[in-house]
């Protein structure tokens, strides 16, 4: 495979503290501004400025358009508003001066400014609400207000909910086991999983995201769901149906939470078996639509047609604040329950702290992973969804903040970015209290 | 090249007699309803039912559903409708029976009602309107209301409508030599002509579509636009600024009216160029917004982002009889002039009929071809947007009649349809005179 190593770091969410140590050199901020690269500019755009599905992913900064774009590089379905109204979204005091000026210690100890953080972080854009009012709403250097963005890792909270609301529907039970509604993965590293295992990934299974292992199965995943082009002595799946059942078994089910977005493709098939509806369809009606979105969200799609139900969402930042939003208010928006509140209550309840502890993710600590949601157990109350590359939806009830940012970091893990947003937010919580 | 014949059909607007003659056996109609084929249906479709960007030309009736879902096999730019509230489309007194009953004589003598001819022309969607009300509004056996339809040539006509604009404006001389603006183009077949000869296709290049010709430059156009994949032992060029350079020069331009795609590709690239505006932009801003659309529209891309100007436009029945609507009352819709009386009178002037005949076109008998559009010089002052495969927007400005048709034809060209839509449309006139 010929992937560089920017491009690898887009698939490992998972990783060990040592690969943090081996801090890439990053390109200033100021330098990768989007107003000034001018990628995709021209008719045609000059070379060193023609993002392509090939090079997006392996040529900074060539996300820093791409996530705008996505659709315009790879097939994808659309998540439709419907043809209702709008709805409101509020606007309260402007808060910008002193959100921006808010200082706090970063994790190595160095104080720093939030607008600070949000330019270090390479954010494209970002959104505070406060007691259901937007009090911060900005568009980065040049970044785009109207163009969904792609979640990355966000689109597993979605899934995670849809299964959720399935679930509380009877039309899946969460421990019955995976086989039970996909045959097609006996004799997998499903086998003996049950429906909660893998919602809560500790499903153990033989997928290794590793750096620079040419037969990494992260990478057979990627070109599975059509995320880079097959390498011309690819010899593995193309297509996520025929890729899933090839994954082998590991350790016992149920014990340590690894995260692994394969769970979430597994989930996006149960959902739909289960439904008979595309989970795209489902986002739509289910969400979307009551929710009143601005615009249309999209699923990007493997080669047959496949939503990457672990990673291929996009959506604009406002509609993302109504989705945090109905979350925060226990699944109320625009006038009505939109997910029940049970629902909402059973996943913030989250997960066995102990089991996430074998993830490693010392940069989450106290957190547990439930349902696709990250819960911090923290004394707020607050949790996440998140996404590769800084994307990132915070909720903390207590305060009644919700918080969307939008990203295209150099570096794809979290473990880059969240040391710093973690204090972040509880800086924000604090001056919002 | 392993291309099928139905599948080079599509690039195939013009033709000679003689393959008129070799009329292949077509399914029946009741065969390949969509409701009954199931394809795409399932978590994974059986393999006989799984529609790919590989196979949805390739394969008929594979078009039956992938007509309506180009975005999901393809890479896509969103046509936004804007913010603004949807534009009413009155309905008016219900003709369905009456227009349904309606007989009239086909090509070969024999008599036929109106709603055979659509059945076996195998339209998916039919909207009639009469003096600016729906009369008569039918999706067909299991097809979609709400999804953008592939309008392969249709395009033409909206790039032509847009060119006209920018030269009334001032931005674009019709009389210039389009190297003038695409200095890329020098040395190619489109050097010497001028702007006004590529929009009535009366330039002359060295651009062959023939049938089984494994070198036949419309494959080459095919595989540059990213319409169908390459062939392993492709040597040609993999996108459309590379690929129309390389196309070289024939006869004396200005003369005979050949129908070739490439030249609206030319245009698309001038309009870019003379306006700095992606063409998706350009229709989104200056059309789509202005007339209230129901839904987005879309342009589907090559590998480098380049929309088919000539090809690639996606929209929905109703959108596009909104469309017709505000040609018919020269640019006005939606309480509102869009484009100007001026810039639709202009086109339906007409052209060179002498220089039409070249094209051998005999079933568009006094037919001439001006800025993208098919003027029939009729009494009515009758024309059309065509595109294969039975896509149509008809304008009877006499009757105050709009005819939008959506079809997946498993023949492309407009010979196998327009022979028998063209006596449709005089019956139906008369019908509602």
């Amino acid at each position: 495979m010929r992937l560089r190593p920017l491009a690898l770091c887009v698939l490992l969410s998972s990783f060990s503290t040592p690969l943090l140590a081996q801090s890439p050199a990053l390109p200033s901020p100021d330098r990768v501004r989007l107003d000034r690269l001018q990628l995709m500019q021209g008719f045609p755009p000059p070379a060193e400025r023609q993002v392509t599905a090939a090079n997006f992913l392996s040529q900074y900064p060539n996300v820093r358009w791409a996530f705008h774009h996505m659709r315009e590089l790879l097939p994808s379905r659309n998540i439709a508003r419907g043809a209702g109204p709008v709805s409101e979204l509020p606007v309260g005091e402007d808060w910008r001066e002193r959100i921006e000026a808010l200082r706090f210690t970063g994790p190595d100890g160095n104080e720093l400014s939030f607008i600070e953080y949000l330019t270090d972080s390479y954010a494209d854009s970002t959104l505070v609400m406060k007691d259901g009012k937007v009090i911060y709403e900005t568009y980065h250097q040049g970044q785009t207000a109207h163009l969904p963005h792609q979640l990355w890792s966000v689109t597993k909270s979605f899934t995670g909910l849809i299964a959720s609301m399935l679930i509380e529907e009877g039309l899946i039970k969460a421990d019955a086991q995976v086989t039970d509604y996909l045959p097609e993965l006996e004799g997998s590293g499903w086998q003996g999983a049950t429906v909660q295992q893998v919602l809560n990934m500790t499903a153990d299974i033989d997928y290794s995201e590793i750096y620079g292992d040419e037969r990494s199965d992260v990478l057979q995943y990627a070109v599975a769901a059509g995320m880079v082009p097959a390498p011309a002595d690819y010899q593995g799946a193309r297509e996520l149906y025929s890729y899933l059942p090839t994954i082998g078994a590991a350790g016992e089910h149920g014990q340590g939470f690894i995260y692994r977005t394969v769970h979430t493709e597994v989930l996006g098939w149960l959902v739909r078996r289960a439904s008979g509806q595309r989970l795209s369809d489902l986002i739509s009606e289910r969400i979307w639509q009551p929710l009143g979105a601005e615009q249309d969200a999209y699923m990007l799609l493997d080669r047959h047609g496949t939503g990457w139900a672990g990673a291929g969402m996009n959506a604009t930042l406002r509609d993302l604040a109504r989705f945090g939003e109905m979350m925060r208010n226990e699944g109320r928006f625009n006038g009505r329950q939109i997910v029940s509140s049970s629902v909402v209550r059973s996943i913030l309840e989250g997960a066995d702290r102990e089991a996430f502890k074998a993830s490693g993710r010392d940069f989450q600590p106290g957190y547990s992973y439930r349902n696709q949601w990250w819960i911090s157990h923290n004394a707020d109350g607050g949790y996440e969804a998140l996404g590769v590359h800084g994307q990132m939806i915070h909720v903390n009830p207590t305060v009644g903040l919700v918080v969307v940012r939008l990203s295209s970091h150099p570096i794809a893990s979290s473990g880059y970015t969240f040391p710093t947003t973690r204090p972040a937010m509880m800086a924000l919580a604090d001056l919002l209290r």
